[in-house]
């Protein structure tokens, strides 16, 4: 059994649903901690966090990742129990096998291998961000680790994130950036009424319809060559007593902008206030910036990373800033190159949840010779 | 104390609240029974109803109206006991005191005044339709007793509803028609899916809004002489699982009309399909026909009240098709004259309901002047 594979095994076993992290991080510390890191356990409220660090001076090369896995449901509709990892067909199953608890195990054996064949004085300092709080609320995570690394002014320069971004074999995709996230909260208010006195009334949704079908037709931009086309979706509307007779008093609206690099959150903001002015709506609206995007143009860590999966995959990876966001938006603001590259996602947040054995290694042969690359490349500049 | 007065206080006194009739109809029978009239108590599951005629064979005029009464929510909230008439300035105070035991008692005593003096046969039987259910979900009260009168083939000719039809002061309004009310339960179909990624779902609140837009801002008609043009108006809607990353699979629409006679439900029913294919939505669309509208035209009956009105108030009443439904509704379609009239609605469903005490007795000689105007018109003709 490799390394990885056993580490995995270990990670799966603990049965760490979001935001606990039953000791998976304690795991990885004492192994880090024999290859020379600091390892400092930053505890915010509900949530572990790991930072470790080797070296105090050089740019910081940083794994990121998340110990907590997302509940498992009913266990009966699994195959296999999911908080015990089980081999079966080349396949390693268990909650959390490819989100993230594989890639987390991956990296650790990836520093160890690198570091047992480089003993010298590296160009770099090597880093670990791991929190347990990826799959719930995002605040006392990655969030609160960075404030207090920025607090230090303690700055990451590259940072792999291990999460699941392939999508039909390992490292057929790497995120190089992510769109941003910006969700709204309208309250348009009207007044009260029977519906047989519409004339003492003032229906919200009667009023606010045509801005609503404007928000969700506008071209909010045509995207750019990293980034599709910014997109807007209403996800929640509610009015109404649940009577028949009673003329709503108020409409509430939830929406979201997934936005490029050609927006800024601001700019959004603006357009939507402009709009719904111009249809003389009174309202409220509030408003929560989730993340704002990020990219990393080809440079010095894509250029490493793409080095690694060539030789190992024979083929470079595809850049995508497509899907979700992930923690990557918390580290890119502080001026960090970021990128996110794991297994494939299949299963991710399913029953039967798993992961490919060999890719589990042919994932740390990718995070180790992203490391010679990186070594390489800094020692010729 | 008047004879309408101490009826109107025995009546108050009895928490009638709906479906409860609390004995109200035994003491209307008692009474109507010693005038001559054949009682019949017509109980549909939870509602007691009262069918009392007098005579056989002549044309039949009806008064109606109802025992029960809107609960009075907290007690304390009331200046006085809701259950206890109390007279204070002239105002008689209670739960039902205008909608409607003060007609009811009006219209008792009327009918025992014009029959002291009208000892001859009559060109018309007598007749009361009372229920319990006005209040209520009106399923088991005028409706049913109207579909057992047409399996019998009974029919009314003319009829006055005692509903609370005065704004200002008592017969300045009579209710001589109301508007249709029909009910439309849409569900327009999406694909649900996640925010990040539109190109797989489909929002139906984004395909649905220009949609609502159109049904809100469409001129359905003009109305006519008695009738205002008809409305719509969107009661509820819904949409969305709560989370704000979630594209909703579905959006539940509820829209109401009160339609003028220049309509019908079916041709409302047809317009709304129209335009919903027009936008190609994916819908279902359920309706419910809550009342047609009616429209008694001056004729015999209203011309009898006008008569009557116009002897005790020095003026006749404004015709009027406007506000809410009532049981009008479920008489009307069997081909009778139906017109509402009773005392100032201000108080009405309201705490410290009440009625003037001289409009009770006001209301019991309109009553009683009517019969009288009825028999001469009938007498003539």
């Amino acid at each position: 059994m490799s390394e990885t594979l056993a580490l995995a095994k270990d990670l799966i076993a603990r049965p760490s649903i979001t935001p606990a992290d039953e000791g998976c991080q304690r795991v990885i510390a004492e192994r880090l901690a024999a290859l020379g890191f600091d390892c400092e356990t930053l505890v915010f409220e509900d949530t572990t966090n790991l930072w470790a660090r080797r070296g105090t001076g050089k740019p910081v090369f940083c794994f990121a990742g998340h110990t907590d896995v997302v509940p498992p449901g009913d266990p009966n509709d699994w195959d296999t129990p999911p908080f015990e990892p089980t081999l079966k067909d080349g396949m390693l199953y268990g909650r959390g096998a490819a989100d993230m608890k594989g890639s987390l195990a991956a990296m650790v054996v990836a520093v160890e291998q690198f570091l047992a064949k480089n003993l010298q004085p590296l160009p770099f300092d090597l880093a670990f961000l791991i929190t347990s709080d990826e799959e719930g609320p995002f605040i006392n995570g990655t969030k609160r680790v960075i404030e207090t690394l920025e607090q230090r002014n303690e700055k990451i320069t590259w940072c792999i994130v291990g999460e699941p971004s392939s999508t039909d074999r390992v490292a057929d995709i790497i995120k190089n950036g992510r769109r941003g996230s910006l969700t709204g909260d309208l309250v348009v208010h009207g007044i009260q009424g029977h519906v047989a006195y519409p004339h003492m009334a003032q229906n919200p949704v009667h009023e606010a319809a045509i801005a609503l079908h404007e928000l969700a037709s506008e071209q909010w931009d045509n995207g750019n060559s990293y980034f599709p086309p910014t997109t807007f979706q209403i996800s929640n509307i509610h009015a109404g007593t649940g009577a028949g007779n009673v003329i709503p008093g108020r409409l509430d609206v939830q929406f979201n902008f997934r936005f490029s690099t050609e927006l800024t959150a601001a700019q959004i903001k603006q357009r939507v206030s402009e709009l719904l002015d111009r249809h003389k709506l009174n309202y409220q609206l509030t408003w929560k910036l989730n993340g704002p995007p990020f990219l990393t143009e080809p440079g010095t860590l894509v250029d490493a990373v793409q080095t690694a999966i060539s030789q190992q995959c024979k083929q470079p990876a595809t850049l995508s800033t497509a899907g979700g966001t992930s923690d990557g938006r918390f580290i890119a603001p502080t001026g960090a190159q970021v990128i996110e590259l794991g297994p494939v996602n299949a299963t991710i947040h399913k029953v039967n949840e798993c992961v490919n054995v060999d890719d589990l290694d042919k994932l740390t042969a990718i995070y180790c010779h992203t490391l010679v690359a990186l070594n390489q490349s800094l020692d010729q500049s």
